[in-house]
Order: C-alpha cells, then sequence, then structure tokens
C-alpha cells in the first residue's frame, strides 16, 4: 500500500486556485468566498471516492470511511483549509488533503482498517479575521471561545454575518462538541514552521507538545508634548519607555529561556504618531512562547516588572491587559510513541521537536489522545506565498502517516 | 501711552469663536473656512482703525500704519493666526493681536513713530496640513520651500485646491519676497512653549536664538516571520533594533548636549504589525533640536552610529531619509539689546532664553533684524486647547512690546 503522491499534488494546486485573487495573491480566509469554494471542491474528492462528508454545527466537515468495526472510536486525521492573507499552498490543506490520501490508499487497496477513519477540515483555524482562530477545533472538544456574534471582523462585518451563510450560529454550537470517547486519536501532518527540518536535512518531525501562548496587550501612558519645548528631563515620552523595554526583551528571553523559548513584540502603536510630539502613549503587543508554563507565567512576570522599571524611570504609568493564553499542548505519549515506530518502519531519520506555532492539535490535544508529523519546509517558510515543500518529502510525510495509522489501528486501549 | 487690554482678551476670545467646531475642539487650521473667518475679522479690526490691509502672494495680511517718515523702513509686528488641530486661543494670535494692538495705542493717543508700522499675518506656520510650515515667512524672505501644488494635505486634497480660495499659486509666490532693507526689524510677541517661565515666575523671555531642527526618517529592514515558531537567533525584528535605539536614545541626548538639547522619536510603524509576526520593517523618525548646528550634525552621526549597531546587531539593515533641515536662528543682537532695554525700562525681571519651538521669527531673522518676546503660558502648555496665558501676563508683554517698538524706533541703523 503505497500513497498516490501525484493525485495529492493537483489537488493542492486546485485548492490554491480556489485562493487566488485578482491581483495575484492568494488567500482563502475563513468564512469567505474563496474558502467556500476550496471547502466545495474538497468535499468533492470525497463524493468520488463514495463518501458524503458531514458537516457539523460549527461548520468542520467531517468524512467518515467505515471500518471493520464500527463499534471502535474512529482514527481522526486533519488540520485546515483556510490561510493568512497572501497565504500558502500547503500550511493546514497538506493535513486535509492527507486524511483523503489515507482513505483513498485504504479504498483502492480494498484494505478496511479496524477503527473507522474520520478525516475532519476544521473551521477558522488562522483566526486572522477576529483576531482569534481554533474555532473548529475549540467547538469540538466543547471549549469556550469567549466570543460573541456582534465580535467585528478586520472589515467591520460581524461573526454573526459571515458564519450565516456557512449555517453556523453560535447558539448551536454547542452540538459539535464531541465525547473524549468517540475518537480513538487524532493525528495531523503539517509542514514545519521555523527551519529545524529544513536546516538539519531531516524529513521527518515528531511532535513532542505544541507551545503555549501568553498574548500581553501593554499600555504605556505619559504626556504629549511639543518636542522642541520640552527639556529632556520634564519628559514623559510613552516611546521612550516602551522601547527601553523592548530593546531589552531579547536579553530578557536569553536569560531566563530555553532554546525554544520566544517573545515578540510584534505590534505597536503611539499617539498621536507625530514627529513633531512627544509620544503621550504607546500601546504594545507583548506575545511570549514556550513548552513550560512555569516559564511562560516566570517570564511575563519578568517583562511586566522591567516595563514597570522603564516607565517609573521615564515618568510614565503602564497596564497589563491579558488577550489571551494558551497552556502549552503536549502531545499523547503513546501516540508520539506510535508514529516514532512508524517513521522507522519507513528507514526515516527524524527529530522530535516542539512545534512553536498553533495547530488545532493543541486544542484537540486537551481531550482526545493527539499526535502530530511534520515535514520539511523551505528556509522554514509558512504564511506566504514563498512556502514550499518538496513532493517527496510530501510523499515521505503521506507514507509516514499511513505507517501511523496503521499502528494506531493495531493498538488496543481499553 | 498704555495698551487696552481688554479689547484684545474680547479679540482672542472672538477669534476663538472663529475655530470651534462642531465637535466642541478648536482648530483653525491653515486654508480652512475657520481660518478664513479669522482672518476676515482680523482684516475687520483693521479696517475700524482705518487701515485698509492688504494680501500679498503668499496670501500674507499686511496692515500697515504710516509712521512720520514713510521713506524709513518699517518695523514689523506679527505671527500667525492659524492653529493646529485642537490648537488654543494664543499661539500665533497673540502676536498678531498685539500688533493690532500698537497701532490702536498710537492711532488713539494721537501718536506717530517715525517708521511705519507694519503688522504681519503670516500664512500657514503651523504646517500641520502638508507636514512643512513657515510658508507665509518663507515667501516673504524669498526661501525656497521645496514644495509643490501637486503635494497631497491629511486629506488628500492638493496644495493646488486647497490654496486656490486664498488666490494663491506657487508660480507668482516669489512676488510676495521682501528686500532686505524694506524692514527695520520684525519682532514677534508669543507665548512660551515649555514652562520655563511659568516655572522660574518671570513675566517675560527675551529670546536669544531658535533652535535648529535636523528630522530624519529611519528605516529598519528585517523579516516578518512567524512569532512561534521563528527562534531568537534566527530573528530579524525590525523593531527590536529600532527600540533597543530609541531607549538610549535620552542617554545620548545626555552625554552630548545641554540642557537646552532635545531629540525625539514622536511617530513610529511597523510592518505588519500583527501580535504573532516578527516586525519585518520599522519606520520611525528622529529629530533633533539644538541652538548649535555642529552639536545637532554630531547627535545625528552618533544616533545613525547606534541605529547602524543595533541594526547589526539584530540581523537588520537601515536607511536615514532626511526629511527637513532648519538651521539655528540666533535673534539679531541689536533687536534682543532694545527689548532688554524696553523689559528694564518697565521694571520687570526677565529670562534671556532660546526657544525650543519653531516661529516664523526663524526665517525672518535670516534676512531682517529680528527679535522675539515671551510671556507665560500656564504649565508651559501650547497646541492645545489648554493654553492659558493670564491678562496680566498679556498686559505686561504687550507693554514691552510697546516699549521695544519706541526703542527700534529711535535707532538708526545706516
Amino acid at each position: 500500500m503505497e500513497i498516490e503522491i501525484k493525485t495529492i499534488i493537483d489537488r493542492i494546486e486546485e485548492l490554491y486556485e480556489c485562493g487566488l485573487q485578482d491581483d495575484g495573491s492568494h488567500t482563502r480566509m475563513a468564512f469567505s468566498q474563496a474558502d467556500q469554494k476550496g471547502r466545495d471542491k474538497f468535499i468533492g474528492y470525497f463524493k468520488e471516492l463514495g463518501i458524503e462528508p458531514g458537516v457539523d454545527e460549527a461548520g468542520n466537515i467531517i468524512a467518515r470511511m467505515e471500518g471493520e468495526d464500527s463499534g471502535l472510536p474512529a482514527i481522526a486525521i486533519g488540520s485546515h483549509l483556510d490561510t493568512v492573507p497572501d497565504g500558502g499552498k500547503y500550511d493546514g490543506v497538506l493535513g486535509c488533503m492527507a486524511g483523503l490520501a489515507i482513505c483513498e490508499a485504504f479504498i483502492k487497496n480494498g484494505v478496511k482498517p479496524r477503527h473507522s477513519i474520520e478525516v475532519i477540515v476544521f473551521t477558522d483555524e488562522e483566526g486572522f479575521r477576529f483576531g482569534s482562530g481554533l474555532f473548529g477545533s475549540s467547538a469540538i472538544c466543547g471549549k469556550d471561545l469567549g466570543i460573541s456574534e456582534s465580535d467585528p471582523d478586520i472589515y467591520g462585518e460581524t461573526r454573526k454575518a459571515v458564519m450565516k451563510p456557512y449555517g453556523i450560529s453560535l447558539e448551536k454550537i454547542y452540538k459539535a462538541k464531541r465525547k473524549a470517547d468517540s475518537l480513538h486519536c487524532f493525528l495531523e501532518l503539517h509542514i514545519e514552521q521555523g527551519a529545524r527540518l529544513y536546516k538539519s536535512q531531516m524529513p521527518i518531525g515528531v511532535v513532542t507538545s505544541i507551545a503555549g501562548v501568553s498574548r500581553v496587550e501593554v499600555q504605556v501612558a505619559g504626556e504629549a508634548n511639543h518636542s522642541g519645548s520640552t527639556a529632556m528631563p520634564d519628559r514623559r515620552d510613552a516611546l521612550a519607555a516602551a522601547a527601553d523595554f523592548i530593546g531589552k526583551l531579547p536579553e530578557l528571553v536569553n536569560q531566563y529561556g530555553n532554546e525554544f523559548t520566544v517573545a515578540t513584540v510584534g505590534s505597536i502603536r503611539v499617539e498621536p504618531n507625530s514627529v513633531n510630539v512627544i509620544p503621550g502613549s504607546c500601546t504594545f503587543s507583548l506575545e511570549i512562547r514556550d513548552q513550560d508554563e512555569q516559564l511562560i507565567r516566570l517570564l511575563e512576570e519578568r517583562s511586566k516588572s522591567s516595563i514597570e522599571e522603564t516607565c517609573g524611570k521615564n515618568g510614565c504609568t503602564c497596564r497589563f491587559k491579558n488577550l489571551s493564553y494558551h497552556r502549552p499542548g503536549p502531545m499523547t505519549g503513546w501516540v508520539a510513541g506510535g508514529i516514532e515506530r512508524a517513521v522507522k518502519r519507513r528507514g526515516l531519520p527524524y527529530l522530535k521537536m516542539p512545534s512553536g506555532a498553533f495547530h488545532d492539535s493543541i486544542v484537540m490535544a486537551e481531550v482526545f489522545p493527539t499526535g502530530m508529523i511534520f515535514v520539511p519546509s523551505i528556509n522554514g517558510i509558512s504564511h506566504s506565498r514563498h512556502e514550499f515543500t518538496e513532493a517527496e518529502d510530501i510523499k515521505r510525510g503521506l507514507n509516514v502517516l499511513l505507517e501511523a495509522v496503521k499502528e494506531m489501528d493495531n493498538i488496543n486501549l481499553s
């Protein structure tokens, strides 16, 4: 039993075309027409296989291939089809196509696994539109998203309005929740983000955990004043205070973190933002990621102390607003172990590695036994039209996934 | 001969009303209907005095009161009526009203100075709309503004369109240029910006010079990348590089500058400005002001070196774009001396002080003998609806100006 690589490459191209925009960029943002077009195409592939996918109350597409013993919990495989603006061909798409390819391989070879297989396309993983993603996987896990139908997206449209064509209403979303014992395990194949595999020329990454993320908004308040007539000691410069901290952040990570710890100030805004006015306020985001929850908390505390110190030095005050927090998500031991055996059986070298980026797997791992497989991405690029993974690497990843499914299929838990 | 203070306070209030906006804020932005309303009102005050003001090719209002010897060059008094958005009652207005009050005092007392007096309202001093001001004074001094009629303002309107109702075209603006020997001197009364007088409880400031200003745009280029999957040593974080410098800037000023030296990063922009993406680029403004041209250049060089260093450390590159440069403008010795004698004659204490902020006087001083008088502003506030100067302080300032005009009138230069 081998995976047909040409078909999957062709389908990745077809999905890409669904997202091509008039300006040559590529976007299949969640709840967009392009996304719907991609979803319809994906559903079509399953229909060709004789499987009619369903769509749950959170808009997740679920295609089920019955196994020999339909009483057993299903092996789920999946990822997402939505992309960030100007995103690439592989992020998310590969994991969905992989599920399809596995079903196809079983069907075409006339082999039936013991467990049924469910391929899941999660809704709005990226969360670009409303600033918070993992929508579909959170619904399946019954996790409170803390969102509202009146939330505006980046274009000013409400969540209610954009979800309507998908038939989703937050009132009924609880129905998408799956019982913990309904899935034997969940497997996700994904391109790496960051260049660990690419740099070390390793074809496969077995993910050990997904980093937790703390996001805080820092608001520094100083006093806007004339840049020419306000002497340096009389200033309460909000940007000077913020910058003093931001410049020191890499040092702080170096001091307390490990090789996987990252901290980022990705967005910043000053008011009034004029060349000849001392910034009266500065608002910036602070994001900290690590595999260890305590380390995240430690770095957060140290950062806050450091910000308070630089604010004090600059006559400013500061406030912190927690934006979001996701616990680190360790992958399930027996699933990761099964994946490792699968890689070895294919005779491939591999890296055990954490994922710095989020995936639906971080949510799924809270409820279901979960494992992730990474394949290399040239230069580690993702979330960009430049993301590219060699067909050979895709093939290796798919065959490892197939072996892993067989491993899982042979495991009896109860 | 004393100045009638009640009339001038009433007129300042009337001008303020011309700028009141529907939302309760106050703005008489150059080339706006509110500005035109204020100008018409000001022209009306002169007509009541029997003087018909003219308007030159740069839109400057010039009201001339003939002196005994109309062959002598005129003593000019003036400032501007335009304000920044949400500006105050006094900045600029006081200097124009002072010119009016001086003429009124001479006329009502039946006294004629030897020199004619010209009261000048300069067009677009603030320059908020197009990002560069001192429009009218530059035209009078024949200074190349380096601007174009197609320049867009902050609302997207062209300079040509907004200047049209004022009858100004850049083609003919050269006609507004005045010969150096056409003015005996130029005097400007202004509220202080910064709180030196207010803090030291001094009623009068005699300005020694106006700080020069260098403005540079700094463009730092790094690489946008996923904040979760890009290890700290692999990053090329443009904001981290910029912040490292911005945080150190006050130290740099402290190291090389004097008590009047100031340096400011007032505006900053990062791309893509997203909480989970490492900033790929960061653009910020760097403004340096001092009385000493060499010190400005030294600080600029040290800043550039420091930026290059932090960029190097962060794997980024940088480019510098000169936005503007104004040389420091020392006030004219004999004019400042005359003002000092005038203050002493009124029996008032005073401070000799530089101006950190720009005024039309910095341009006028390049061509005409120029002097400036400051009066206190509560807490040093300017460019804000909160700016406030006590009537008593205005009265002292006006009487000093009147004495100064008499001093100037008695001086024969040739």
